[in-house]
Formats: structure tokens, C-alpha cells, sequence
């Protein structure tokens, strides 16, 4: 047993609480280096009567590891714990500080889950678990008032560039909500409509104003009450890392210099505020000094960006907020933004924006969730740059699995691109087969998908600005066939619960060198098969199953059920979802065998 | 290179922010397996200007592994950053994802550390790194003012019981602070002083009255400023994860039940509040029906509860708070109370209570230090209970070394035992000569040390009630050599800030089935040698040591200088402190290598 490869740490995504009576408990192992892992749990005040062995299993592995689980729910809500690996030969207890042939005859080494308080577990609105969501960029989504259209905006469908304008507003978005509704979304995330001076509006220069090229806020009101009618909810955008140029506070310190009484609500080095060799005197985003980095320790600025979160859920209803370079503020600031925005609507989703590793924002204090751009890079790299095989996006998923508490995989925000990235199409190459592949497995897993704007009827477009490209809406020009694919691929996803909440997720085959790929998705009441063939040949899959009895949910395949298991064919760069009722029931790793005693 | 033993987790303590614009990087391998290691550390926005690679030296090491430190001061306050490990054959970059032969050409797969932002950071009080601690049990310490002792209080110097009383009071304390002073400590760390029923009071019946057995408010704050005077601090005993009995909240449930209205001041599963097979029908600590669990997530609780840790600040003047059962509130309690109690008093120290690793607790939004019993049991292993060679040792303190960021290793709360342990003298068996050895470790090891008190005279007792003895004052019993060791230990550590502040320990002798330990402790400025024979034979040190000219700064020995370095010997039980100034530099940790350039 390679002892140097097992890792525990209490707390984090080792040991969490999941609801106010349930602890998860995960270990990783090296790859296929043992047999059966079980976790001891006791309670440190009544090892008597709570000395249970529970079974752990395997729920996530990746190129180098196991990652196994189980579920505990303490009899006190105390928790000391350890762990038994068995590999066939060794017989080994893990605690907090070493290895030992001994089985342990008191908690006193054992590791500890001190207390499952309630406030400190990470529990995210429901709603997104079941959520849709859509991105829109407003500027290029829909001109619906072109009285308000900046001066010289260009005519609609135009070549973006960085700095032009086409008059998309708010107006533009409640126009067009019939085409969000029929393609089934249920949630929108809006880029910033706040008053800047960009077609972007990331550089505020006002976070309590409606942009007046977007519109007012009554406008906004109606927006987000129609949404709510529709069941439509709304995400705005919250740009608290930086203000703009002409963010008032950051003009009088421009201005005034040292004398302005909002020197400390930025980070300044040096007066005068000036640009060095490509380096502002004053903290920016990036490099860039149109983009000051606001001092968000300074209680002015906290009070001042924290009545702005509070106003726009108490005024105008907003479902939660998107947090721009939220990796970049600090985390005392977003721990009273939550305590904040959930004393204002409990149900707001918190969404971060980061592009790496997140796990110390999702402990419960900070976010819900955070856009998974580890998810959009696995995913693209094996369906859509096919620069991966099969195994290794098992790999990368089941990494991911095992980096976060589960609650916060089930309602990560799953996108493909954005404002930020190359289009969807535009990365495939055109290719709208590896698109549909993409789209597939973005709908069938854990975690709510998002569609950037116009993706579903066929925009492309390079990174910033071509992916800022007008919306189209002349329906000639609009790709139908891909329209219904995302419209049943959404239809989908609402109908089956397992993909949506609670469903386990196995690899049934992920090969080396494999362009084909299945998994199940798996819960106590249904069980759906997901293929794909992102190859160019015909490709037969030999699936070990129990279930008998499948039927087609989406796509196409031809399938048989023999002695071996499932026998199904897909065509190049075919995919198909079946399903069936689970023949036994579920062990998923939310089921306590609290039955199980020590063999000891 | 085995790449499972290889670890980093971006944040925690593998990347801590230590002032507001230094950061550690930290690397963990397996145990000699690598030969050198590098961070190659970027701004991402800034690739060119600011790409370095950093050499990382070995800070710590364990049976298992090996600890890997840098620090980085990085240009912008960002940072993103990978390493390079090379074992002679192999050259392997590792970044957030995977390891790789290909050395990054961009930032985009690095880890990251996304802005140093200081009210992130750990900051404890300075003032900690120089203290020396001295823990008083109020009841058992001095009875200055018999006229408020309980009723039937027992002649002084009786056999503690579980429940009986001697009459130590606040003027007890008070009476003796000349003993302190000889002494040399420099901190008191008081059980509560607040009203309760039981003799150690962790009972509390109400939280902003002094005890009337152990004076009033006006005793209290009349000790605390005579301590300051004296230049000796106060830390009081915080107990907020339970009340008493008599706390009225809890009488009031008790008497009123479903009508209280504190009824949510506590975790009821069910009315009326009982005992059902040894098991309260709310929450407790451990099973005990006296101590009710307190509802720390209730505002109303909350509010009291911060505003007694505001007041004791506030109207006494306190230096800090040392919190009971801390493991067992809530995060969030605990982060308002951080936030409270600093603002009251920004250098107040809060000490948590932690039998356990407490990493979570050490992030910089909740406490500055926990009690060190994880350390505690590592001495008692090696020194007292000789259950453990010098290897053994040596690696359970490297452990403990990477477990924390330095800022928290430098202030934590170093013990050998407590009101909740034996006595250290008893944990001896009586053998004063073990004692020294575990004393002097403490004393020069990285944190503040507390002494027990009347340790320092000779007390000794078993676990409670035996450890809470009354303090001995008469002269003809106490230990005046024991007091003499214990002085100018004190001594010793307040004359050597490398014992205290960025002062290195590096482990130059410790053998496995050995009982004979050296280490260095180095800044800069001196380097400290610490010599220990645990055994009852003579000892030869031959130590590779650059340093030629030694003198003794403590204890006894006999040594030469040699062209293979320093040669000592030390009687069975001998102890020694040599000291030199260093002959180079000290290569810390804290100095960035920043001229080595990558070498690809």
C-alpha cells in the first residue's frame, strides 16, 4: 500500500457537512492500491454506543488516484473519525497523524469533525440545481429602443470591435424573451448594465444607475418581473474588484490628488496617478488604468459596494449576483457580501468568476458556486480540440469531483464559452457535430449549463470581440436544427431529475486512445446511459449492466441487451441518452451503512 | 520522482500571504527523493517583466515526506506560479492540473495566489512572539481575601476533589505577583473568573460578573493594571460554546420550556429538557446536563456573547481571550468575534482550545494561535514518557512545522500540561532531570511557552482533580532549584530573539533508537545550539557545524571545535545551549533568490 499517496485533511472537501445532520467523508488513495476502505466514526464523549465502521466507495478516480466516500451522520453532531484500508495483504487504520497495524481503542488520534454547525455548511439555493441559464451580453443581444443608442452606434450586425457600439438594450432582451422561453431556459446572467463607458459596462462609473444606452430602471424592473413571470430568473453582474475611469470617487482623487477624501478607496503607491513603463502608480485590473482596484477593506467602500448588492435585490428582485475577478477581492469582503445578499433574498445564487482551483471560496461563507472553467477546458479539450482521449477527460472530471464539496458540484455554473473565451462553434472549428457532442455532455452532468447568447442558433466568433457579436434575429439566417437540438437537450435535463440533483456519475467506458465515451448517471428511481462517438468511424460499445430494459431519451442509437450487458452502435460523432428503471437500488455514497460493525 | 507523494494546495498553508507583500509558497515530496526545487513564479498580465524562478530550500521533513519553502515577493500583489523538481534524472514541472516535462510558456495552467490583500493575511499580536505564559487556576492559586471564600471552603493546601473549594481568589493573585515577576513570565492565561457555581468555573452563570468568591470587578481591573504596570498581560478564559446550569437563559427553558423565550438560546431536540438513557435532550458539552450547548448562531446570542468579549476588552483592558471548547462553535461565531475583539483592542491575542490539527481555525479570519497539545504530546513522547527515539521526535515537530503558516508556528501556544492534563512533574514520574530536558525544548522551540502554575516549585498531581492543587507558598516546600532552572530559562529566552522571532530550527542530530537530540536554532544575527541527553549514558555529539567559536548560553558541557566540526558531550539527563555568531549568512526561507534565472 503506497502509504505516501493517501491523503485526509479534516474540513474542506474531505470532510464536510452536507445538511444539518449528514458529514461527508472522502480519502484519496493511489490508483488500484487497495481493495476496501472504510471510515471509523465515534463520537470522542460515547465511543461505546457510537463506535460504528462504515464502507467507503470509490466516487471519483483520476491518473494518479482514488478518491473514495461515505456518508456520516453522528449521533451527537460530534464527529472523531478514522480510516481502515485494506488491500489484500495490509490491514491498515489511518488517524490524524500516522499509519498503524492497531486498531485504535480510543478517539484521542483519531482526526475530528469537531461539530456539524448548521451556519457553517455550504448549502446553495435549490433553484439552481434545476436551473438553465442563459448569458446575454446586452449590448449585442437586441436594440428594442433605438432612441437611446449611443451616438454613432452602428447598424445591427456589424463587425464588433473592442470599442463600437450597436444599441442592444434592455428593452432589446424583454423583446425577445418568447425565443428564451421556447428554446426552455429558465435563468439569465447578464453581463453589467450598470452606467460605464464601455460596450462592455465593466468599468462602472455609476453601480446605482442603469446604463442610459441600456435603459432606466424601471425598465430593469419590468425585465426582471417578466422573467419572474415567465419563471425566468435573473443574475446581474456585480464589478466590485474595480470601478471605471470615471467612477466619481476615483475623478476626485484623479483630480485632487492626495487632498481627495477617496485616496484610500483605491490602491494608490504614488501621487500623482500616472502610468510608468506600462505600470499605473495604483492597483488596477491587470495593467489596465482605465480599471482602478478598489480598496475593499476601506469601510467606506464596503458599506458603499454593499448597499449596492442589497439595493438591486430589495428594489428590482435580481436572483443573485455574478462576481467579476471575484478571485482578485478579498475574502473578508465577499464573507459580508454573502451574509449581505442571503439576509436579502436567501434564495440569491452567489457565482464567482474564477479560472482556477476554487475550493476556499466554497466553504460556505463565500460563494454558491463558481463559474467552471476547469469544466469548459476538460470538456473542450476532448470534444471539441480532440486533444484529449476518453480516459483522460475521466480523468480531469473525476479530478474535479473530488476538488469540491458535492453541493458546490451540483449547482457549479457549467459553460462552454462566454464573453471571455472563443464562441462554442467558432473553437469546434465550425463543426456543429463536436458542438452537439460538447452541448451533450455539458447537459448530462452534475451542475447547472449555460448557453452563451446565440450559440443556440449558430453564432461564431473568435475570442473578445468577435464572440461579442449581434445576436441574430433574422430567422433565415438562424440554424433551426440547432435550435431544437439545445431545445430538447434542455427538455431533457428537465425531465430527469437523476441529471440534475442527486445523481451519482460512473465512466462505464473511457479508454486510452478513445475517441468514445459512456457514462451512467445513477439515482434510486431512474438510471440514464449517456454514449458518445466523437470519432469518425462506427463504434460499438460493450457496456457491463445490470438493467434489461432501455429506452431511447435523446438522440439515436441501435442497442441490444445480451449475456454480456448492453450492446450499442453509434455512428461517427453519434451519441445517444438511454434510460432505465434501476434493477437494484442505488449504493450511492449518500446511504449510511451504519450496520456494518467492526470486523476487528 | 514519485509524483503520488508530491503535494500543493493553492491558499492554507502551501501558500500563505505573511505581510502585505510577502508570500510563502510551500512544496511537499517524498522524503529524499528530489534534489533541488524551484517555484517559477509570474504575473500573469505581466509575463515577460516579472517571470522568476525561485530555489526552495527544505524547511521541515518528516518519516514520510519532505517540506519545500520559498518566499515570493511579487511585483503587482498577484501571483500565479508552478514548480520545477529535479532528482538528478528527471526534471518535472508541476502546475494546477499535472505534472510535465514541458516547461509553461503562459500562465494559464499555473496555480495561483490571485492577490495578496492584507485583511486576508494572519497578522497575530508581536507581542506574542515575546511572551512567556504562566497559567493560573484562580480557586487553587492564592486565597488573598478569606472573607469571600465559599462556605466550607477547605484549610489550604487539602486534597483536591472534583468539587471542593480552598478559597483562591483574585487578591490571591495579586498578593503573590512578586513570585511572577522573579520568575519572569511576562502573560497570565486565567481560567474563567466569571460567576459560576463550580470551582473551576466553567459553569458560567453569568458572563459580566466576577465570581464573589474570587472578588469583584473592581479587584479585577485593579490586578489587570498591576499587571500592565509589572509589563505582564492578561488573558481571560472565554467560555461561549456552553453556559452553566444557572445561567438564567437556561433557567428560564428550564422552568418555562416551548414558552421561554430563550428557548433557541440553545439546541433543544425536545421538550421538556431531560436525561433519557445518559443522554440530554439538548445539545451539551460532551454528555454533561450542566452545561447546555450554547446557540451561537442566534442573534440575540451572538449579541451577548460578542458584547461580554467587547466589554472585558473595554472596561478591564484585557490583552485577549483564550476560548474553551473553541473547536466546537461555529466558524462564523468566531470570525464576529475576531472582527469584535479587534476592533476593541487590535493587539488582543485569541488562543483557541484544540486538541487537534487546527488549520482551518488558522487561516487569518478567526484565531491568532490554539493550544499546542498536538506539541504537547510530542514532547511528553520523546522527554517524559521516553516512549519515542530522537528520529521519531524530530519528525512529529517537522510535521507540525508545515502543518501551519509560519505567522501562527511563531505565536502558537506551547504547553506540557494544563488544568485538563497530569501535571508535568507526574507525567515525569517525579524525575526532575526529565522535566528540564521538556522544559528547555519548550523554551526554545518556535511559540510561546506557558508554565503551568506552581510547576516552576515542584507541584505535581494527576489528571483532574489532582492537577488543580492549591499553589504551594511556603518556602520551605517549594523547589528553589526547580524555580532557579525555570528563571533563567525565561531568561534565556527573553536575551535570544532567535529563540523567539524568524529564527530557523534545524534538527543536526536525531537519531532513530536514539535518546540524544541537537538543534540549531539560526538567524542572521546568532545561532542558538541546543543539545540534549535523554539517556542515562554518556553522549558524544560530533556535529557538521561551520561555526568555530561557542560559548555556553545555558547548561553545562564539555566541547571542542574540530576540522569535522563541533564535538560535545553531555552527561546522562545534560543539557546545553551553546551560542556563535554566524559565519555566513543564513540562507532562511524569508530570502528571495530572485536573481536565479530559469535555466531552460
Amino acid at each position: 500500500m503506497l502509504l505516501e499517496a493517501i491523503y485526509h485533511h479534516p474540513k474542506r472537501n474531505w470532510a464536510f457537512g452536507y445538511d444539518d445532520e449528514t458529514i461527508f467523508l472522502r480519502l484519496r488513495t493511489k490508483k488500484n492500491d487497495v481493495t476496501t476502505v472504510y471510515a471509523l466514526a465515534v463520537d470522542k464523549y460515547d465511543w461505546d454506543r457510537t463506535r460504528q465502521l462504515i464502507s467507503m466507495s470509490k466516487f471519483a478516480t483520476d491518473d494518479r488516484f482514488d478518491y473514495y466516500e461515505c456518508v456520516v451522520k453522528p449521533t451527537h453532531r460530534r464527529l472523531k473519525y478514522g480510516f481502515l484500508l485494506e488491500d489484500g495483504e495490509e490491514r491498515i487504520w489511518m488517524n490524524e497523524d500516522d499509519f498503524t497495524t492497531q486498531e485504535p481503542q480510543n478517539a484521542d488520534k483519531l482526526f475530528q469533525y469537531p461539530f456539524l454547525n448548521p451556519i457553517d455548511i455550504l448549502m446553495p439555493p435549490a433553484w439552481v440545481k434545476d436551473a438553465v441559464f442563459y448569458q446575454i451580453f446586452p449590448e449585442r443581444f437586441a436594440n428594442g429602443n433605438p432612441s437611446i443608442s449611443p451616438k454613432g452606434a452602428e447598424a445591427w450586425g456589424g463587425t464588433p470591435q473592442k470599442d463600437n457600439f450597436f444599441g442592444g438594450d434592455l428593452q432589446g432582451i424583454l423583446d425577445h424573451l418568447d425565443h428564451l422561453s421556447e428554446l426552455g431556459i429558465n435563468a439569465i446572467y447578464m453581463t453589467p448594465v450598470f452606467k460605464a463607458t464601455t460596450n462592455h459596462k465593466y468599468d462602472t462609473e455609476d453601480y446605482m444607475e442603469v446604463d442610459p444606452h441600456f435603459g432606466d430602471k424601471e425598465t430593469l424592473k419590468k425585465l426582471v418581473k417578466t422573467c419572474h413571470d415567465r419563471g425566468i430568473r435573473v443574475l446581474l453582474d456585480a464589478v466590485f474588484n474595480h470601478s471605471g475611469r470615471t467612477f466619481k470617487p476615483f475623478v476626485d482623487v484623479l483630480e485632487k490628488g492626495e487632498a481627495s477624501p477617496y485616496r484610500d478607496w483605491f490602491h494608490v503607491h504614488s501621487f500623482p496617478l500616472e502610468v510608468n513603463d506600462g505600470t499605473p502608480t495604483y492597483d488596477t485590473f491587470g495593467l489596465e488604468p482605465m480599471m482602478p482596484k478598489l480598496n475593499t477593506e476601506h469601510p467606506e467602500v464596503k458599506k458603499y459596494l454593499l448597499n449596492v448588492a442589497k439595493h438591486w435585490i430589495e428594489e428590482i428582485g435580481i436572483d443573485g449576483w455574478r462576481l467579476d475577478v471575484s478571485d482578485e477581492v478579498d475574502h473578508a469582503f465577499w464573507r459580508e457580501f454573502r451574509t449581505t445578499v442571503k439576509q436579502a433574498n436567501p434564495e440569491a445564487y452567489i457565482l464567482g468568476e474564477m479560472w482556477n482551483e476554487s475550493s476556499e471560496w466554497l466553504q460556505g461563507d463565500q460563494f454558491d458556486a463558481t463559474m467552471n472553467y476547469p469544466f469548459t477546458y476538460a470538456v473542450n479539450d476532448f470534444f471539441v480540440k480532440k486533444v484529449t482521449d476518453a480516459q483522460s477527460f475521466a480523468f480531469a472530471i473525476g479530478r474535479q469531483l473530488a476538488r469540491y464539496p458535492l453541493q458546490a458540484a451540483e449547482v457549479a455554473f457549467n459553460l462552454l464559452d462566454s464573453h471571455d473565451t472563443p464562441r462554442l462553434l467558432t473553437l469546434c472549428g465550425g463543426d456543429k457535430r463536436l458542438m452537439r457532442l460538447a452541448a451533450l455532455f455539458q447537459f448530462t452532468y452534475m451542475g447547472a449549463p449555460c448557453i452563451f447568447y446565440g450559440d443556440e442558433i449558430g453564432l461564431d466568433g473568435d475570442a473578445d470581440p468577435g464572440c461579442r457579436q449581434c445576436m441574430e434575429w433574422d430567422t433565415d439566417k438562424q440554424d433551426h436544427e440547432l435550435f431544437h437540438f439545445y431545445r430538447k437537450l434542455i427538455a431533457l435535463r428537465k425531465a430527469h431529475p437523476v441529471l440534475r440533483d442527486q445523481g451519482s456519475i460512473t465512466f462505464l467506458e473511457a479508454q486510452p486512445e478513445s475517441a468514445s465515451l459512456a457514462y451512467e448517471r445513477r439515482s434510486d428511481e431512474e438510471v440514464l446511459l449517456v454514449l458518445f462517438n466523437r470519432s469518425d468511424e462506427d463504434h460499438t460499445f460493450e457496456l457491463s449492466i445490470s438493467e434489461q430494459e432501455w429506452e431511447v431519451a435523446f438522440g439515436e442509437s441501435q442497442w441490444s441487451v445480451g449475456p454480456k450487458g448492453l450492446h450499442a452502435e453509434l455512428p461517427p460523432y453519434g451519441y445517444a441518452v438511454l434510460k432505465a428503471t434501476p434493477v437494484r437500488s442505488v449504493n450511492s455514497a449518500k446511504e449510511v451503512d451504519d450496520k456494518t460493525q467492526s470486523k476487528a
